[in-house]
Parts: C-alpha cells; structure tokens; sequence
C-alpha cells in the first residue's frame, strides 16, 4: 500500500489553505508549497511549517501526493511541470475531468471536497464529504486512507458525476449567497440592516436538514399569490434584472408546487 | 397602560400557531381560536388550552387584543367581523399597509415577526426580530410591553419599511429555499443525495453572519467564467428555464462583483 506521507501542494488559495492546515494538524508531512503568487505560498508555508516555491520547475520530484488546488486553467500548466514525477496527482477541482491527467502522469486522481472555504476561517472536515477517483484502485484506496484521517463522509464518485456535484452546489450555495447579497440591497433601502435577516436566514437552512426543500417552500410564489407578487415586482422596478430574477423564480416556484401536487 | 391580558387568535396556520404557542408559554391567557377549518382550529386550542370557533358571528367581543394571522386575501373579513370591539387588532402580515384598518378598527397596529414557520417545529423567539407598527403612541407601548415578553429584537417599522422587510426576505428565504429544490433536482442526477448537500448549505449561512454577502460570494460567476458557465448550461438543456435562472444570476453576481470593485 502507498503511504501518501510526503505532500506537495500547488496552489495557495482558499480551498488549499484550509485543506493544508487540516492535513498539517493531522500531522501529514507537506514538504513544499507552491504558487505563483510570492504572498500567497509564503503565508500558508508559514501556516504549515514549510518551504515555498513560485518556480514550477521548483517543485520537488520525489512527493507521495502532489495536491493541485490552483484555479481550474492554471491546472494544465500545473500537470505539465509535473510530468515524470512518481507520486499521485490529484486536482480538486468539481468540473474538471479526471481525463486532464491522461498520458501525462502515472498516478492520478481527483480529491473533490463539498464546501466552501475562506483563507481565515477554519472548518470542520469532519462534516466535509469528500468525493474521490482516481486512475487505478490502488491509487483510489491509498487516497481513500488519506481522506478516512479527515472526514467520515467518503464517496467515489465519477467525473461526470462530480460535474452534477458542483452544479447543483452552484444552485445551493453561489446563487444561494447572491440571494442573499441581494436581499441585502433590497433591505437597505428600509433603513434596516442586514442582520435582521439573519435568524431566518438561518432557520432556512436548518428546515432542509428535516424537510425536502419542496416540502419546506412557502412564500407568495407557491400559490402564485398574483397581488403580493405585482405589488412586489413594482417595488423592483428600479432594477430590470432584479424583476426579471423575481419573475422567473417565482413562475420556477409555483411551477415545483403544481407538479408535486 | 393597556393590559393585554386576553387575547383572541384568529387564524390557526403555521405563524398563528407558534405565536399562539409562545404567548401560551408565557402564561398569556388566550381565550379563543378562531379558523374557518375546524380541525386547524382544534387542533391549535388544544395546544393552548382553550376553546375554538369556525364562526366569525362567534368570536368574542372582549379581548385585550386580537392577531389575525390569516392569509392576507382573508384579514378584511375578519377585520369587517371585529368592527365596533374595543381592543387592539394587529395583523402579521408583512406586504398589508397598516391602513387596512382605517375607519372599521378604533384601536389597531401590526405585528410582524421576521421568520419562517411550520407548525410542527417550535422556533425559539427571543432571536427573532418583532417589527411593530400602531395607531397611536398607546397602542404601540401595549405591543412594546407584550413583544418584549418574547424576543429582544423589537423594532418599530412603518408600512412602507414593513413592505421592504418582506421583500428582502422573499430573496433571503424563499428564493434561497427554491434554490435549495432546484439543486436537489439536480444532485439527484447523480445518484447522490441533497443530504451531501447540507454542510456546504450550514457553511454559506454562517458566513454572511461575519461577512458581507457580496464579499463571500465565490463561484464560476464571479470572474464571470465562460468555459465552466458554458459548460454547465449545457448540462441544464433540457429544462429551458434552469438554463435562464443559472444565466441570469451568473449575469447578476458578475456585475454585482464588478460594481464593487
């Protein structure tokens, strides 16, 4: 079995901070960190007790796992400086095919984690499921040893299932923020802050770990409730956009209820 | 001061029944339930420990203070059965002016709690924000005194402000909440469960309440990715109007980013 204890990791954002400080506190052995930006790879380096590069041709050629969390077109570049390397390469990426790798590396795979992450907060990996693939099962079960020292909510999961993964986490938590930011718009314009909105904020969020999201939609919509709904788009009339965002998710909401029923 | 001691429900529905619920904690005395579905209505008085009428002929005439938690095409009918009573009636809807009552009420307000409710899940009103809105200065003291007695967050909010209020929260949980359905449509497409979901949903909600939503925002939109955007519209085909909603938001949070910096 590969003992993945030797790391490198490409890139210096969000996702590899947090997955580097988690895999540090776990004790795992990152030898280097790599990424364009000076700032960046000295700060988690820090973080972690490590060296920094910004040279690709840098990066150290004798690693057990090379994790490749930069953004999804600087991974190309990323895969060609390491060619010949022995190590596994996986990248975290949720639309990216594992087939970037093919005939380039030897060992390869994917190391999908379900979350959002920022520089300065710290999250629990715990609760993180984490999506793996990899190029052979060997490979896939040596990935698998790693990730089990992190979270308990392991999954295999195919590119193209990964794909629908980060689609649908586009839905739930992107366009889920957005409607927040602009509720927040919306609010300001009462004289009230935005943290008014937060106990239902978060009671939103705790109603789906109960019910199905169907099952938990109120609001005017549901019933195309026509008064409350043109009384609202004139209030957003200011803003074409934010009409038209109001008209189609309500006409989206009402057309959900009236199938399920 | 007013003493609004007894006080007459009407409406029996999801808001009615976890507001009847923490007053009746509160050892308030609620003398009856009015809901022109009987069983809504038993169903509540026998929570709270009092009678019940499906008759608007019936509802008693000496309250304290009457909250009509109906639906909002429904309270001027049971404002025009209150006409001539002495106590106060509030509604609690947020898009209803509080004029509604002008010339049939003598003594009247609004009592708007910012949140969602289900009657099966009992939500904890201290953390929720009460917006009130009266009549005159006495009436509005007698809803201070009684609000007081179940959340720290009160706020007196005019009609226009209230109006607002609800239209920030259609963003921030009904919309979101469609989001949620949406995504769980899409994720079943992979054969995984929207419960894969939930941390990455937990972890977006907690993070507006340290961050400005527009400075979490993260995601293909952002920098407006043309290469993931396209690709994953292309995985929406099949259904017309997920494709406008996910080209739409994309479109917004991309010039909300803009905008910003």
């Amino acid at each position: 079995m590969k003992d993945l204890r030797k790391i490198v990791f490409l890139g210096a954002g969000n996702l590899a901070t947090q997955l580097a400080l988690a895999l540090f506190r776990k004790n795992f052995n990152i030898t280097q960190v790599y990424s364009r930006t000076e700032e960046s790879a000295r700060l988690l380096a820090e973080k972690i007790n490590t060296n920094f590069t910004t040279s690709l041709a840098e990066i150290k050629t004798d690693a057990d796992l090379y994790i490749c969390a930069v953004k999804d077109d600087a991974i190309p570049s990323v895969i060609n400086s390491l060619k010949g390397v022995n190590g596994i390469v996986v990248h975290t990426a949720g639309s990216v095919d594992i087939n970037i790798f093919d005939g380039k590396i030897q060992n390869y795979g994917v190391f999908y984690p379900l979350q959002t992450f920022s520089k300065y907060r710290d999250v629990d990996f715990q609760k993180i499921p984490i999506f793996l693939e990899a190029n052979n099962s060997d490979n896939l079960f040596a990935l698998k040893t790693l990730a089990i020292s992190l979270s308990n909510n392991l999954y295999e999961a195919t590119s193209n299932q990964r794909k629908i993964l980060h689609l649908s986490a586009v839905f739930s938590s992107n366009f889920v923020n957005h409607m927040y930011a602009l509720s927040e718009e919306i609010i300001e314009e009462s004289g009230f802050e935005f943290q008014v909105l937060l106990p239902l904020i978060d009671e939103v969020a705790a109603k789906v770990h109960y019910l199905k999201p169907q099952e938990a939609q109120t609001g005017p919509a549901v019933r195309y409730d026509k008064i409350i709904i043109d009384k609202q788009l004139n209030m957003l009339s200011e803003t074409e956009r934010n009409q038209k965002i109001y008209q189609i998710l309500s006409e989206s909401i009402h057309e959900m209820t009236t199938k399920k029923h």
